[in-house]
C-alpha cells in the first residue's frame, strides 16, 4: 500500500477503484441498507427469540434507530445515506436527485435489505430453531415472522393502516428535511445522523403501535420476501388482509407529502436563492454531489 | 425549479413565499407545536393503549422529549422554535421578542396543539374505540383522555399541584436561558434543540409524578378541548378538581420566575455590554431576527 | 432594559452587577447545585412516590446525570460547573483553581444542596405524606429517606462501603480530567457537559449498586442534615453503621487519586508545556478565569 | 507547579515525563481497557448482583457502550483509544498502525482487562460473596462468572457461536472504519467516541443474544482468567463446549473481514490521494501519530 504511482499495490488499487459515481452510490446504499436490517431486525429478534429477557420496546426501538444511524455514518458521505426508496422518492421529487438514478438506489437498497434479513436468519438460526421447536410461524406467541416484516395489530383497519404509513413517513420527511435545510438551524453533516436517529427514536416510540412503523419499502418487502422462500411461506404476504403493500405504497405516498409540507410551509420562504439550484445545474460534479446537494 | 428569474416555476414560488416575517414564524409555529402533540402525545398513547407493552415511562419521557426536539429542529431558524406560550411569554417579558407578536405565537401554537391532537385521535382511532370497547373514558384502568391532555396524581392538592407547573416551568426556564446565553458554555444552535430534549428528559423524570408536567398552556389546553369536542365530554376540565387551569396560568408563572432567577443570578453579572440590546434597536432585520436574538 | 448608560433601566442593571468574580462564582455554584439536587433527587422521588411505575434505574440513573448536565450548562461557564466539593478540591489539588476559593465554592455548593433538597420535599410534600400515611420512614419498603441521601446496601461492610465512594469518585475525576485536557481528544466546551452526563450515567449503571454511587459531599451530607431536620429524625446519621460521613469523605480521596492517576499516566507525558501554567500566572483576568484554566 | 525550567517541581515533572511515544501509548491502552472492564463488566454486575432490579438489558447495554465511550475519551489523543486488540489488529492489517506496536497494544490490553476484572471484583466483594452464600457459581440462577466473561446460549452451536463473534466484529469495524474516514462523513474527533459508544449499543441490542457480544479478546479471556483464579475454577475455561476461544479468535477474523468490507466497497473508491499514505511515510512524527493516521 505504497503512494507513488506505478507501483503494484497503488495499481491494484487503482484498478479496483470504481470511477463512476453512480457505481458507488449502488455500493454505499446496498451497504447501508444491509447493516440497517441486520442491526435493526437484529434488535427485534433479540427480544423476541428471548422472550423479553435481553431486550423489549426500549432496546429495539434504540436499537433500530442506531442501526438507521450507522448505516448512515458508512454512506452519508457516498450516496447521501437514503437506505429507504421513500426517502430517494423525494428526493428526486424535489429535486435533490435525478429521477435515473432512482431505479439503482431503489434496486441496491432492496436487494440489501434482503441479504440482511438472510443474513440475520443465518446468525440466528440455531436461536429461531429452537424458538418454537424448528417451526417457524407467523402469528401466536412462538411467531418469529415479525422478526423480518412488520404485521398490524388486531384492531386495525386497512384504511386506518395506510394512513398509518402515511402519516409515520410524513413525519420523517419532514425532519428529513428540516435536518438537511442549512437555511434553518444548519445542522452539521457529522450531527445529522444523530438527530435523523433520534427522529426514529421518537417516531417509532409514538407511531409504532398500529403497524411497527416501517415508513420504508425495502425495510419491509425484502425480509418479507424473504421468509416467505426461508420457510415461513407465503402467508407472510396475505397475512393482515394482505397487509404486505401497505408499508411499500404507504410510505411513497407519505415521503411526498412530508416533503410538500417542509417546503411549503417553511423552506419556500427562505429570503435568499437557494444554493441547491446551482448544484443542480452543474452536473459533473466530484462523488459527493447529491449529498452536497441534500445537505 | 429553474433558478433563473422570470421563469414560470421561480415565478411560482416567487408568488407563494411570504415576505411577512411574521407570517412565516405563524405558520412555523404551527407546524412545530403541532408535531411536538402528535409525536409526543403520541409516545404517550403507544404506552397507553398498548397497555405497557409497547411503551412505558422511559419511552415516554424520551419520545415526549425527542418529539420537542424535532419540533425545535424544524422551526427554530424560522421562528425561535417556542411552541410554548409560556416560552413565548418568556422571551417577550426579558425583551427577547416584541410583545405584539406574542398573540400571534400563541395563537398559532394553540391552533397547531389542536389539529396535532385531531391527527393523534385520527391516526389511532381503530385503537382508542377498541381499548374500551368503543368508550371514551377519563378515569378509571380504561381511561384515555390523559394520552391527550395532564391530570392530577390522586394525592394531590391544588396549591401543590400549582406549585409543580410553576416549579417546573421554572426549571425549564432557567436551562433554556443559559443555553442561549453566548456569553455562558455557548451552546452551538445546531446542538441546542438537542441539550432541551435533555432537559425535557429529565424534568419529566423528577417532576412528572404530580400531574404529567405538561409546562405548557398550549401543550395541555388545545388537546383537552379537543378531547372535550371528540366525544370525552366537558369533564376534561372538572376533572380533578377543575385543574385545567393549572397547566395554563401555571407556566406562565413559572417561566416568568424562570427568566428572573437566570437574569438576576448569571446574566446581568456578564461583564460586557449584551449583543441582545444592539439586535433590538434595529427592527428591519431579516426573518432570523427572533433567533439571533434568543441564540 | 435599554443599552444607552445613564438610562434607568441599565443603572439600575448596573446596580445589580457583581464586580467579585469571586461572588459570581458562589452564585452559580448555588445555582448549579441547588438544580442537580431537585431534579436529580427528584428523579430517584418519582420512581420511590410511584413505587416502580412512573420511574426506575433507567429513569433515575438518565435523570440524575442529566440534572448534572443542565447544573454544568448553567454554571460552566461562571464557575466550571463544579457543583461537588470532591471536584472543587481535586481542581484546587491539582493547580486548577486557587486554594482560598475553594470554602466559598464549598459553601455554596452545599447550601445550594440544603436549598434543593427542601425545594424538592416541598414540591413533593403532598406525595410523601401520602406515601408512608404521613410517616416519614427511613428503612422498609415505605421509606423515603432514600429520596434524599444514600443508604449503603444490607450486605455492604464498611471497608468495602468506603472503597466503593473512592473508586466511583476515582473513574468520575480521570475522565473528567480527560475531557478537560485539549491536547487529548479535545471535546468542545459545549459538549463537555452532555460526556459528563454520559459518564454519570454509567457509574450509576455499574458501581450504583453499593452505596447509590454519591460521590459528591454536597449532594449527600446537604441532603441527609435537611431529612434530620425536617422529620425523619438523626437516625439518617447512624443508619447503616453511621455511613454518612463515607459518601463526605471517600469522594474527596477518590478525587485526589482519579486526578493523579490521569496527570501520572496522561496528561505528564504530553509534549509542549501546558497552557495552564500561563493562566495561572495572570490574576487579573475576567470571571470566565476558572473555566480558562480547567478546559 | 510552576512553569519556569530548572524549578524543582517541573524538573521532577520532566524526569516523570516519558519521552517515548510507544511507552505512552502502553499506559494508555492500559488505562482504558481498565476503565472498560470496570465500568462495562461492572454494569452487568449491577444487574446480576441486583437480580434485575437495579440494572437490566437497558443499563447493561447502555452501561457497557459508554464505558468504551470513556475509556476512548481518556486515551484516544494518545493511543487511539484502540482498548481492543481486534481493533489494533485491524488497524495494522490495513495500514493504519505499525505490526511492531502490536504486541505492546495488546500486551496493555490484556493486562488492563486483568487489573480491572480484579478491582471489580474487590469493590464488589461483598455483594459477590453474599449473592450465593459464598458460592462462585459458573451456571445456574446464582451463577456470577459471566460478570467478567461471556457465555453461550443453551440453543447455541459451535459454528454459529463462532459466525456470530465474527459477524459481530465486522460490523463494528465496518462502522469504526467508517467514523474514521475522514472522505467519508468526516465525524469531528471528539465526537468520535459517542459515535462509537451508539454503534456498541446497537450491536449489543441486536447481536447480544448468542453469547453476548464480547467482540473483543482482551475483553473476554483476561476476565475469565481472572475468574479462573479468583475461586470459580478452571470450569469457566471448559464452560461451553470449551467456548473460551471464540471470543478471541472471532473477533480477530471479524475485524478483518469489517476492515476489508470498508476498504473495499467504501474507502477505495474515494477519488483523492489518501492523506494516510504521506502520514506512513514520515515516521519520526509526534505522539499523536496514529490517532492522526486513523483519524
Amino acid at each position: 500500500m505504497q503512494p507513488e504511482k506505478g507501483e503494484k499495490g497503488k495499481s491494484f488499487k487503482q484498478r479496483l477503484a470504481l470511477k463512476s459515481s453512480l457505481m458507488k452510490e449502488i455500493l454505499a446504499e446496498f451497504l447501508g441498507t444491509f447493516i440497517m436490517i441486520v442491526l435493526g431486525c437484529g434488535s427485534v429478534a433479540q427480544a423476541i427469540l428471548s422472550r423479553g429477557v435481553f431486550g423489549g420496546i426500549v432496546t429495539i426501538n434504540i436499537g433500530f434507530a442506531m442501526a438507521v444511524v450507522m448505516a448512515i455514518y458508512v454512506t452519508a458521505g457516498i450516496s447521501g445515506g437514503h437506505i429507504n426508496p421513500a426517502v430517494s422518492f423525494a428526493m428526486c421529487l424535489f429535486g435533490r436527485m435525478k429521477w435515473f438514478k432512482f431505479p439503482f438506489y431503489v434496486g441496491s437498497q432492496f436487494l440489501g435489505a434482503f441479504v440482511g434479513a438472510a443474513t440475520l436468519f443465518g446468525i440466528y438460526y440455531d436461536g429461531i430453531m429452537s424458538f418454537a421447536g424448528g417451526k417457524l410461524l407467523i402469528t401466536g406467541e412462538n411467531a418469529t415472522a415479525h422478526i423480518f416484516a412488520t404485521y398490524p395489530a388486531p384492531y386495525l383497519s386497512l384504511v386506518n393502516a395506510f394512513a398509518d404509513q402515511v402519516l409515520a413517513t410524513t413525519f420523517l420527511l419532514i425532519v428529513v428535511f428540516a435536518i438537511f435545510d442549512s437555511r434553518n438551524v444548519g445542522v452539521p453533516q457529522s450531527l445529522q445522523p444523530i438527530v435523523i436517529g433520534l427522529l426514529i427514536v421518537v417516531i417509532a416510540s409514538s407511531l409504532g403501535l398500529n403497524s411497527g412503523c416501517a415508513m420504508n419499502p425495502a425495510r419491509d418487502l425484502s425480509p418479507r420476501l424473504f421468509t416467505a422462500l426461508a420457510g415461513w411461506g407465503f402467508e407472510v404476504f396475505t397475512a393482515g388482509n394482505n397487509f404486505w403493500w401497505i408499508p411499500v405504497v404507504g410510505p411513497l405516498v407519505g415521503a411526498a407529502i412530508g416533503g410538500f409540507i417542509y417546503v411549503l410551509l417553511i423552506e419556500i420562504h427562505h429570503p435568499d436563492p437557494e444554493p441547491e439550484f446551482k448544484a443542480e445545474q452543474s452536473e459533473d460534479k466530484p462523488e459527493k454531489y447529491e449529498l452536497s446537494v441534500i445537505m
